[in-house]
């Protein structure tokens, strides 16, 4: 069956040339950001889980939860998280499968507390957080089911959604994930004082780039005041190193800007994340699967992370569709800005889309096949859509 | 103090004239809508007792909250919830202030039951659902705080954010915000078996349009599956006569086209909402503040629903931004698409944002003034703030 | 099957002529009673469903569950409930049944919370108190079914456990249950101030009672200090009035020993029930079936209340034997005290006891036959061992 | 002052002389004794905490909380817990004093999560258990607060309530104690496939005790059938060899009397406890302090674990009661049996009780001071009684 595949030509001002770009990144440990991590880690426990058990893939969503803060009084030299952060895991997983049990609500808290574990170093396990567990039981239609090996049949659409993508990134947005990476990659692991719910807010007005960052200082790896000061200071010039190093548009970096140095009021942690002390989290309120909150570009309000990689479409249309737009940039010359989105309708094959459709902006002359390359591409990437469920499920694609 | 004000002209195919649009509304029963309407309930019942009680309105937010699905067997004539939606309420608020107490878990737990007893006609209050409250306790910032009367100072904006708005609605927008409000205020006092957790998804494909509906029936309504197919058909065909009214395009309407009527398996329901029996919800998943999922459109990913209206961005530059959008349109002529954004600096007053910046579209020639005028409406507009915290508190203006 | 029936005379002070008796009762209203009430309301409101949809009593314990108290601002005039009370239903049910699902959870919902309003007539069910539920699912041996008709098969012992029951009550049980009932039928309602949450403790030394009651007031019936006082000063001589009534012993009354007015720390209450602020509560830890707890007499462990009435021995031996006390009593004369307990070994009928047992005081001379007549009315009653479990279900037996 | 203490003389059966005499322990896996556990645990946590940050110990009492069952499939050779147990720590605590914070909630998760991975070793802390808390903030009276050194007022009772104590132990008591103890030491250690959760019921009819255990196996030691045959074979041969060396009269034993081992219906467990799939448990429901049930003693209803060792009559008074009875028989020659019984009026000190009351039993000519000794030792332990909260705090008192 032909897939029902659009490709137009926008005019449009590329991102690039129009005056004002706004772009932002929750890192890590913001709570949003543990609620997408924790959802999507208690997905992938439960899918290795049924392969190992089921040889399948069985029905489950865990693309819902909260993370209720708790309360801490940091102080320099070490504080303490006075009440613990409250997790509390929802959605709902298949149970019973051809006479095999899956412990789904073990294997959700193991997975929601290794998660936390590995991410955030300085929560105490034992006292700082309590995980709880109010799954619901799921069923799992046959006819849904992902075998490891062997001819899949293709799944149907769990609802009428969509997934977004686009392709390549902006200036702003480049330099924000390279100092986010930055951040976790080279400066934290020398530095440890810098938090992990880092916020990077990114304002672009012509060619001067202002990046605001909230940055977390942990109490106990930060003696005094001046301590506090160098540490805001010191963050503060390597994050304009870096993102001076990506751009030749001139960039201001802030740092923690609601401080009050002189009324002591800083942004000092014990765990180095404001769930510990006021800001919930919930999965789905941060960023998009391709690492940013990007309110110029359009986007989908369905949360990627914890949702099941067989049929939900609100997870795999958003990844595919930003696969696509990749794919489509680098292997086609010429296109500023490329837009895809995938449309499914409930119950029907999610590799034939109600609507598959891309829009680009191309100011200069671009090739004439450009409309029919992406099409190739959009055809190619939808009959391929497993590879989407077996690399999520391998966790190689991130999705926040 | 100037504000920094930047609008610009964007040379862009202007929505009407794109080949593809997609757009979105989750009715009032479905379960994010749910969560949406609870926070909001939540926040204004605790600032008409903060007003009442300290003649302020102190911080809070509750912009967070979880409505995690029960179970139910809906059947023929009447069937059973079987395991109640438990909805846990989360957040923050003042408790303690200048002497006095404020109830605000009570406050919280009634605001919520009340919202839920309105919304959901057939959600018996007495077994189908438990609220649960796992609020924290907040902090006046005295600053900060709203009065009833007098002059209030500027507020400090709470976190480097932002807002953003649209005007106007796209033939597709109007189309489902109208199909909307005939189910809900037409069709549904009239025939009660159509439940309220309607989700509308929009696609336009040049000239034609498809909206395709998951619509839950009442089971105590609906005595067999002649019952069921004939509401379905005969919503359809409401939703046909509005939409086609609306629009001089073709409109195609699909209801419910995950059924298979031949094996039992429809959308019917005891209370009208998925929530139920299998869908979780989560504040801030659903509806932008105009009411729609606009995936073309710049979104933010801030929940408007359930922050404090006094100095919280995400809650107050989102309505200010499609307030000032739908004016400009409004007032001036020739403007094709008009996207207003508001971003805030953490901790600077909040008639001052960091930059807020229009980005319009007109293909015909507009009027000379197009940029002035604008500039002064959201100026003007920035200065008179205070308005939308007043609103808010007196319920005037939608969330989502 | 001949029963291990074993009839003992004990050579033994008998009670009234012990210098030193305590004895103690919790009102309606002491959170443990509280807990016990929901509990059996839960297993009746369960039973009920069973009997009426599967015309069979299945398996269920809810003998447990938790009441987390709130937190209140009491005031002269009215104050408020600031933290919901918390209650927590636990223990399991069967659920699923020849093709039936009974809604299990919502079943426990509704009879908890009718039983709060019902018993808690100042508590607003909607702001003043959470009802969560965290209840297992069990399963029915179809052996040990209730039948609501028809040849019951004799049913199997749940657990190793006993019960224990005691007649005739002395003379200061007498009084205690004589107060209670006192203050419950006659002075409450036409004192609304008085609330349901009275404790009494009895002591007799020789011939001199002293009882000691804490007796909450509510607070929107007191308008100042001097109504407090005045309120305590009536509860007391009212206690005191009808104590006197039923004995010939010199009656000292104590109301609220822990007050300290000068100091304005006083027990007042919004709901009349300490729950509201500070005193938890648990199943099973308050009055034994008979209404008391005494501490000179043999008690069981076993919380009756919330046990199935069909084979939990902790519930149906604990009635039972209480029963055969006082029928004993009644019928047989001479017997100063007497005590009847029944053990089970899991897994054998109930109506076979490992032993019943009874031991009997007797000062006087008693009839020859005594021993003889005990255990026929042992016997008997065991031998109809089934009618407890009707009555249980018709809610005509009290269990705290 | 002078205190009013009673003592008496009973013409009584003594125990070992009646008939009939029942008697029973759940050992420290029990369900309601992990309760017990935790609770104790957690008082002492917060014991240690406050005198550590305060130099004092605060108001507090965690002698609540509930073990809510999980689920689990057991299999020979290791089977799953599928559903974690659930945790509910209660009670309140005082979170702020004299310009500290004590982190409360935290130090109760640590303690509950510490004895639980103490005391069943096979439980995975990471998957099989939640621990959750909703402690309420309580607050401290200075006039009871607990001082590390110095001169410390004699606290005052917090309520009117009773303690309760008996010695020397029956035959059959010991023999119980005697059995636990064995298990615990000895016999699991060599064994680990018998679990904690031994519930030990003793039936003595006249010269002949039968002993019914009930005893988990734990499945990942029991590779078959004939496994959990010799096991439950093997702990019968150590029951009857412990029990028969500790008495003359006969012994049976009986163990796991409701499996029925043709079906497959036997006591197999993943963890050792009963709490892994479906029996909940509650504090203050098991054992009383001695570590025992014993319904033809005396005994108080009130939880010793878990409340404040301060002013808490529940424990204090049940703690010391025990320890005078158990001198007095030590020191007095002669008793047959001593029950004590403390009682207080909420807001007097608590070396001053209502009454102190000793009832012996002595069928022997014993010596003429019998009386006037036990009144010495009672009025010495009551003018000693700041000795039971130090030796809580420093944890030399078992609580169940």
């Amino acid at each position: 069956m032909q897939r029902n595949i659009s490709v137009e030509k926008l005019t449009q001002t590329p991102i690039e040339k129009q005056q004002i770009e706004i772009a932002e990144r929750k890192c890590i440990g913001h709570p949003d950001s543990l609620a997408d991590g924790i959802a999507e880690a208690v997905s992938r426990a439960l899918s290795r889980k049924y392969l190992e058990e089921c040889d399948a893939v069985l029905h489950h969503n865990t693309d819902q939860g909260e993370v209720v803060a708790g309360e801490s009084i940091p102080k320099f030299g070490g504080g303490n998280v006075t009440r613990p952060i409250y997790i509390l895991l929802t959605g709902r997983a298949t149970k019973d499968f051809q006479g095999k049990t899956i412990p789904t609500d073990a294997i959700a808290v193991e997975a929601a507390r290794n998660y936390l574990r590995e991410t955030l170093q300085f929560l105490d396990m034992e006292r700082d957080v309590i995980v709880d567990c109010r799954m619901g039981v799921g069923s799992s239609d046959l006819r849904d089911v992902f075998r490891a090996c062997g001819d899949n049949p293709v799944p149907h659409a769990n609802d009428t959604s969509f997934g977004i993508g686009h392709a390549p990134f902006s200036d702003l947005e480049n330099i924000i994930l390279r100092v986010s990476e930055h951040i976790d990659n080279n400066v934290r692991p020398k530095n440890p004082i810098i938090g992990t719910d880092v916020k990077i807010m990114g304002l672009r007005q012509n060619n001067e780039i202002n990046l605001t960052l909230c940055v977390p200082m942990i109490d106990r790896f930060c003696g005094s005041m001046d301590d506090y000061v160098d540490a805001v200071g010191f963050i503060g010039e390597e994050v304009k190193k870096v993102a001076s190093g990506c751009t030749d548009r001139k960039v201001n970096v802030w740092i923690n800007t609601g401080d009050r140095v002189d009324k002591g009021s800083i942004f000092l942690t014990v765990t180095g994340t404001s769930a510990e002390m006021g800001d919930d989290g919930s999965v789905g309120r941060g960023n998009r699967c391709n690492g940013l909150i990007t309110p110029q570009r359009p986007m989908s309000m369905e949360a990627t992370s914890g949702k099941n990689p067989i049929n939900h479409i609100g997870k795999i249309y958003n990844l595919l569709s930003t696969e696509i737009a990749t794919q489509c940039v680098n292997e086609i010359d010429g296109i500023d800005d490329l837009y895809v989105r995938l449309l499914s309708q409930i119950g029907k094959p999610i590799d034939q889309p109600f609507v598959a459709s891309a829009q680009y902006i191309a100011e200069e002359e671009c090739s004439t096949s450009v409309e029919k390359d992406i099409n190739s591409i959009i055809d190619e990437r939808l009959a391929d859509i497993a590879s989407i469920t077996e690399r999520v499920i391998r966790g190689e694609l991130k999705t926040f």
